[in-house]
């Protein structure tokens, strides 16, 4: 028996890869998750499947990727017969709840379907990805509603989106927090009675309330995912004038790839054009970042006065990451670093991995891997349904064989006003990314393909996909793709009927008929 | 209102596309479906997306390729939220029953699921493809083996597998019908109760017993798939010194794709070297198909003298073919037109098809069109999640715009010993397929690839895949299969959420909300 009887699965939203103290960021102060990462590992090279929430979400909560489960944006609905961590901790007994998002959205045609068969699922099962929803907040909750009522703030409650981010103008005005102009101002709301302050405290609760039965605890915060305003003190913690300023080009706009230009329009990414919107939209972003932490240096000492940091294994990390400006992008779309790479930090309890705390391992993980870390770290088996691998072997010192050398993505867009501008059918609205050490390919499936030298261009700033110089590697990465695809399509029945009869069990006419005399 | 009520999908197994006088074979006799495709079309480039039995039958049922339904080989289940002909059928008040063999495996873990939490689901809909089992015969039928008791045969009724194909030597002895050499020798069971002669009489009992109610017919023979054994006087119909010749080459033996000469041997296509062999095989082989089309004359006339001609749309296919010895195999796998292109006809009782009866389509037809044409004719409409396309157009002398112009296939082999043998893990054990008018072009996930060049080698000969000369044309053609999975992975539900809402509609924060003062 291992030492880790629960996991504190923490994840924020929007959170880019380089805005730690540990990861080297030169402005942003995470004092807590730097702990952290002295006491855990550091994965350098962590990615999402896809940069958008819900998919990305579903990814991480299914280890599947998503031509696997098959949530392909926010809003597809997550197939009934796919089964989350939520699901695999409470079938083994261990208590799995949700303290804030997970932009899952059921599977309402299947459900009625059997509903109208007579049968009602368990809203556990159906629902918030299969956790007990313990606090649940997608980002306007009824729980963190009722208790800013009860603390006597006067707000438009019969719209809670904009409620929860009103800011406050020196000259006493309101004014609608997800409108770029307002990230220099504090929000109304204090920051004792913010979302990321609630949400600890309800963790907490939870921790309280499970006592010392088993438990899995997703702690997932909606920050500091825009609308981009933070309670005092952190609405003006950063100077602007200190921020890192994006990474871009001018050479970026002419002649860019014929999704860019229509996406920087719908995306609202124009405003980051200007360098004040910028300097203040990262401003306000790092004040959010810091909140987190802060927020998290509370809880991490909650657990270490209750014992639990002797117990518990706690990953961090977030959704997906956000441009800020970066290729003259807002958010979080197509497949550049700034988007896909996330921060991981995982710290393991066991005395095995006392050797190796503090470390940085720069293997490639995928946002798959947590899954099976999750389940290898609490002794369950890993079901053959799960595509990615268990990261726990990093944690004591070990590299496993023939890890990993490529990380993959895929990106339905056909949600997007831009899909429409440029005619583009549903089924055409595809994207899939590989990513080594050398290269990045996006093969897009009615559009131009997009190639970075990761080598020669780390920052992603020259497409080199029409240079006809590069059409072998085009080409042998292109063969990367289809063969990631024939690797990983959801066979998971056919791999379960495997794994119960053997590879050649299922002949369904046995020799001993055909030779029979 | 069309005139098209009812459907008469006909299914074969294991039936060649050039064994039918309409199709040009010179040798076997049909001429019930000559007939009919003097009343109707022939499909001249039909194909199936797999050929083994079952992952090929659930593409045909579903409308959805082997990629999207997740069915990939006989006996991996149909996922419970998969939808075929006969749900849709029945959803829509078609009484939707079956005849004969579906080789569906119900979603037993799922289901299990489901019972666990108190819901059994309705057999109708969870087993045979969602079809009303009037009769069914999955090679064994309890119903046939009643009618065989009932006739006082003395056969091994512990045995349906064995008792349905046992044969009688000259000199009285008794041999296993699923042995090569019984093929010369007719069955012990008399042709009047032969399974063919069985489940055609029983489809007229059940369009006796439907009605006048709207109904879709599903008759699905076993034959003429192995044992390859006949009843008199079919067994010895054909004179093995008639039989047109294996297409293969002796160079196709040297130097061979590594996955053949294992194959060759598992899939006992060996005896095939032998002309005794494939010359009795295949003069048997026409034996049966004869004899189904013998039945199908007697089915066609009871629909006359019923008027039933008048309002049934009459599909016939097969679910895959046969290579009796061409390219040195027996059966259907890999992707050799012996195998995949299938025979159909399409008989529509409609007036305005009546200009275009006995002509012949050449256009490139999938299995997955079965469906939408089916739903079309029954002016049902047809939901998102069917990948296929209606040939109705085609029966009334139209050619849909921008029609595909090339086919494409999947399979999974990692349940043939071959594939342990070549040391491949399972999920390496998979091949897609790309053919259109010029090439046909298979890549494996961890093998090499085979390209044939079809206009200067009809016969599939040479691959070419290795040659540098056609490179080019290798790079072509894999660009073509990444772009078909793109366009094809299983996304009925975000498919579904854009025809309900629209192609912008789930942007999750609004603009109004953003640009609100």
């Amino acid at each position: 028996m291992g030492k880790v009887r629960n996991v504190l699965f923490i994840m924020v939203d929007q959170m880019r890869a380089d805005c730690m103290g540990v990861a080297g960021h030169p402005v942003v102060r995470t004092p807590h998750l730097d702990w952290l990462a002295s006491r855990g590992i550091l994965f350098s090279h962590a990615y999402v499947q896809t940069a958008v929430c819900g998919p990305s979400r579903m990814c991480t909560y299914t280890g599947r990727y998503t031509h696997a489960h098959r949530s392909y944006w926010n809003e597809v609905p997550l197939p009934l017969d796919e089964k989350t961590i939520a699901h695999y901790a409470r079938a083994a007994g261990v208590r799995a709840a949700l303290c804030g998002k997970t932009h899952h959205t059921p599977d309402t045609q299947f459900i009625r379907w059997l509903e109208e068969r007579g049968f009602k699922p368990d809203p556990i099962d159906t629902t918030n990805a299969g956790f007990e929803p313990w606090e649940v907040n997608e980002f306007w909750g009824d729980g963190w509603m009722q208790h800013l009522k009860s603390q006597g703030y006067d707000l438009p409650f019969d719209n809670p989106m904009m409620a929860a981010f009103l800011v406050q103008t020196p000259d006493g005005r309101r004014m609608n927090g997800w409108r770029f102009e307002a990230a220099r101002y504090p929000t109304v709301i204090r920051e004792e009675d913010s979302d990321t302050a609630f949400m600890t405290r309800r963790a907490m609760e939870f921790i309280a309330d499970a006592g010392e039965q088993p438990w899995l605890l997703h702690l997932s915060y909606l920050k500091p995912h825009w609308p981009n305003v933070a309670p005092a003190p952190y609405h003006n913690m950063y100077d602007p004038a200190d921020v890192v300023p994006p990474v871009r080009d001018i050479g970026e706009l002419d002649n860019p790839h014929p999704l860019l230009e229509p996406f920087r329009v719908e995306r609202r990414s124009l405003p980051f054009d200007d360098e004040e919107t910028w300097r203040q939209m990262r401003a306000t972003y790092y004040g959010l970042i810091t909140q987190i932490d802060d927020h998290l240096g509370r809880l991490f000492r909650f657990l270490e006065a209750r014992g639990r940091m002797d117990d518990t294994l706690i990953i961090f990390m977030s959704d997906h990451g956000e441009y800020m400006g970066d290729h003259w992008l807002f958010e979080k779309e197509f497949f550049y670093e700034s988007a896909i790479r996330i921060p991981l930090i995982i710290y393991d309890p066991d005395p095995r991995a006392d050797d190796y705390r503090g470390q940085v391992v720069d293997h490639f993980v995928e946002s798959i891997d947590i899954v099976p870390t999750c389940l290898d770290a609490l002794e369950i088996p890993i079901p053959a349904a799960v595509q990615g691998h268990s990261l726990m072997p990093f944690l004591r010192g070990e590299t496993p064989e023939q890890w990993r050398s490529a990380v993959y993505g895929d990106w339905d867009f056909r949600f997007y006003q831009a899909s429409q501008q440029l005619g583009l059918e549903g089924d055409q609205c595809r994207a899939w990314m590989v990513r080594d050490r050398h290269y990045k390919y996006v093969h897009f499936a009615g559009l131009p393909d997009m190639l970075f030298d990761l080598r020669a261009d780390p920052d992603e700033l020259h497409n080199l996909a029409g240079d006809s110089e590069y059409k072998e590697v085009v080409e042998a990465y292109k063969t990367k793709l289809l063969e990631w695809r024939q690797r990983t399509e959801d066979n998971r029945r056919g791999q379960e009927l495997e794994d119960r009869i053997g590879r050649t069990g299922v002949s369904w006419v046995p020799d001993e008929l055909v030779w029979w005399e």
